[in-house]
């Protein structure tokens, strides 16, 4: 496979996408990134990683982390999470109180911000500092010892996060939070504010495609779990577009307000696309059309 | 009308559902009061105060406190807060997230938890301290300099606070609190803190009989301010039962989950019954059975 | 109390509300109706009658016949069918299907469809011929032998009848109707397309003012029924709006689509009025005004 | 690969789950059917077909028949059906109404009711008689001239067929229905009471594995349509479980409540699953059971 061919056409092939859509509003810092970047980059199975367009600059990750953070929960605390958090696809929009109300505190699935509350409660129990196993985990994997938090990115989302707090104290009310709500939401807001380019996620991903493996080919993950969080990133990974980004890409991928995307090739490769305008439900507009094409290229998708 | 007759006729006809239903569990304070209790008192127009039972034994008023909330903020404030919060029943249990979400951030009514935090807020910017003013007034109304919050109670609320703490944060992240977060939920708890006997519940809402006017013969509220103030209570004044409240007692009521229950006969008499026992909706059994009992004994009701 | 002076300073004062709204347009012999129609009529407890404007002019009752049925039921057959039917206010549109997918079939009063569906249907298992009787009543009370149906409107109703048979089906789905769904439907449709005049809806009305007694004395129902028809129409009577009309109004009002509006004063008089020129939750806006000004003027309402 | 030591060492591994769950029961003619079935056959790119247990034996395939509707409507007609259906998961019970009305009428996806109606009303346009059209697809792909529908299954499904004659009257008042309601009703009811074998669901649903390749050769469906029903049945198709599904599984499938399932491993073979006990959310659990061990067996899954 010519990966960096592939890359090339399908950033000529997008031209068109880039620019679209509307830059997440929310935060200043986010709010003033240009919409027009765009970059791509692919990690094979051996760790080579190639790139196109602004594939080294970094990008806020947002709730890509939740990924992460799900691994490392299940590496260090095994299966037990999924008494705390479901998942199934969540029906409505990514930050809704009214499904969390009827299922009783138990959020769907742990891409909503609901149930990232809860992974992230579980991996501040299990590790003592739930943000910086995080950073550490993904420095360590994409071999750049200069990823680093956005402290102006993490305030921002604490100066704006009335809604995450409700979230987390609406969870409390359950019993479904083990620390105080303020340190979830510190912990769950570093995390939202790493700052990595499409090379440092693609090989920071490199263990979904290596179904466990680490990039010093230690073992992160049992090969099951592996494949279970693809299942998951398939199912609830893209907000409530879940469904049409299996149909229209077809394969395991999480987005973020940041405009990146990450998502995975079993056993090929792992890919992170970057652009900032988002479409209505969240997703980056130029990044699933380049997933999109990429994928009818290669004729390669899970289906 | 002979209301000391009428009282004990009443109160000997409810005898058998006095202890009936379940005394509020969620904090101690409450949790640790006898369900044997009983007591009611009339106040008519000219202040006079007619009492039973347990008529003279403060209990915790709860969510008797939003009437009075209410009071004062259209006192202070005019109908502006109409603005902010609604007054159509809400549908759904008292403390529903999803009537909220549904209408961005808008309660349905004063008297649901995030109505009355709203009110609270108004309260706060309009006089600067909204849980003195309140405890003020109540004491001047039931002429009882002694009336006190409770502190175990206020603070035990703010223990098992998560729930409200999520609907303030909820309408926050809509912009409808002025006021920080945290210093809402406190002057909210501190109100429904308020320790009131029945004696004095019912002198203190003397001015929603006399159409407005205080004890001292001044004017709270115009007309037209108090009977809309009857209304809403008669319409959404007992969580999810106001229907059957309407439907069995007919009048303007606003129940507490202390077991207290304010009533008002227009242009007649202020009412309150007290008894710790709560039905599933939240309502205290035989209150709402001794209210039943004296309007059709006296043939009062507004319909 | 002068009544015909009174209606005519109500019908002065409303001239600027008076074809403002929409004329309900879901079925073309509503929607054909000229919106600056304006009708009021009051009869007192001796079946005197004075009206004002187009107050002898017939127009579709629609949902005012709701009222009507509810007490035929009552009387026919008691309090049994508040087993098959809630009093308390729906909180959300008025056909909606969610709170009745969350109730299981049972619908929240019965002056919403779901809810006078169910009516219907207990009247037509106690009669044998629900629009019948009901057009036989409202004939005897009003002194008209002339009332009729409209058949445009009916077979009209039936022919856009699909969400009425969508909430049909779905009670059907719980057992919450005896008879078949078409057979429920027809006879519901025809009730709704009996044309009336206000004088003719203030004089069938009589017996909620009367304390249950019909127009020739004999007791429809007991006094404690019909103060209770009056509760549910305060509390649900003016769909969606319920706590605004009573905030505003302060009486129990039923209202239809075809713009009318039957209010009640117990003790003293049956209001009706017609305008119709609808709200955007489908209440005659020069009728609301209409008694927003009568109980102003009178300072009768029941708070 | 060998195909049939697989499936004898599934059927063996899944003993303990066979007869376990509850067979459906709101019909007679599935209510009758032992829970203690079992069978699986596999049809690979060939056209041969493996199997086990009880795979020759026929069953309500029931909501199976939603993946051929749709397929023959995309056959048939078109992308144009994904502007009257969505394609994202419900996060619901299989029949709600809720997630309908708040969509306006426009069902989630093709594999819950109201979708599947949608889908057949569709069929039935372009066709003129939809369950004909299928049987005859059903035929000739599983070469057996000797499928038929079960009129007892079909007529006894009309007769408890009220909560799907709500959904179709819901849909019709959005416009979303071309045809009478009761005529879509009866093919989608016929639709769902085909008798198949797991060896002719298999075959049957050969061209999903051969990308849109007929069992003859030629073209049902572009490959690109192939993968989206692959897709749509990975995210949807096991009712309010397919997260779960996916997790465990890891491939596209549709269940029904007979107790079948097909699934698919694009490029390699169709399956067919059948236990008549269902657990909780309708799905067989045995099939489900028997489909983990498959893919860990096999290490095929699509992730």
């Amino acid at each position: 496979m010519d990966y960096q061919g592939a890359l090339e056409e399908v950033a000529a092939a997008v031209q068109a996408q880039i620019g679209q859509g509307q830059v997440a509003q929310y935060i200043p810092a986010l709010a003033s990134v240009s919409a027009d970047h765009f970059g791509m980059a692919i990690a094979d199975m051996d760790g080579e990683v190639y790139g196109v367009g602004d594939w080294t600059q970094p990008f806020s990750i947002q709730s890509i982390s939740k990924t992460f953070s799900l691994a490392l929960v299940l590496a260090h605390g095994g299966e037990v999470i999924w008494e705390r958090v479901g998942r199934e696809p969540s029906g409505s929009s990514f930050n809704s109180l009214v499904q969390l109300e009827y299922e009783n505190g138990v959020p769907r699935n742990p891409f909503i911000n609901a149930g990232a509350l809860v992974v992230t409660d579980r991996l501040q129990t299990l590790t003592g500092d739930a943000s910086t196993v995080l950073l550490d985990f993904l420095r360590a994997e994409s071999n750049n010892p200069n990823l680093a938090f956005d402290p102006s990115v993490a305030l921002s989302e604490t100066d704006h996060g009335d809604r995450n707090a409700a979230l987390a104290y609406f969870m409390a009310s359950y019993g479904n939070l083990d620390n105080p709500v303020p340190t979830v939401l510190q912990h769950y807001f570093w995390q939202c504010s790493v700052e990595m380019s499409c090379r440092d996620v693609a090989l920071a991903g490199g263990f979904l495609a290596r179904h466990g493996l680490r990039a010093d080919g230690t073992r992160l993950l049992p090969r099951r779990e592996a494949k279970q969080i693809n299942a998951v990133m398939l199912t609830c990974g893209t907000y409530d577009a879940a469904g049409d980004f299996a149909y229209r890409v077809g394969l395991p991928g999480k987005s973020g307000v940041g405009g990146g995307i990450i998502a995975v090739i079993p056993g090929r490769c792992t890919l992170c696309v970057w652009s900032p305008g988002l479409d209505a439900r969240g997703n980056s507009v130029a990044g699933v059309a380049a997933l999109d094409y990429f994928t009818t290229l290669t004729g390669w998708s899970v289906f």
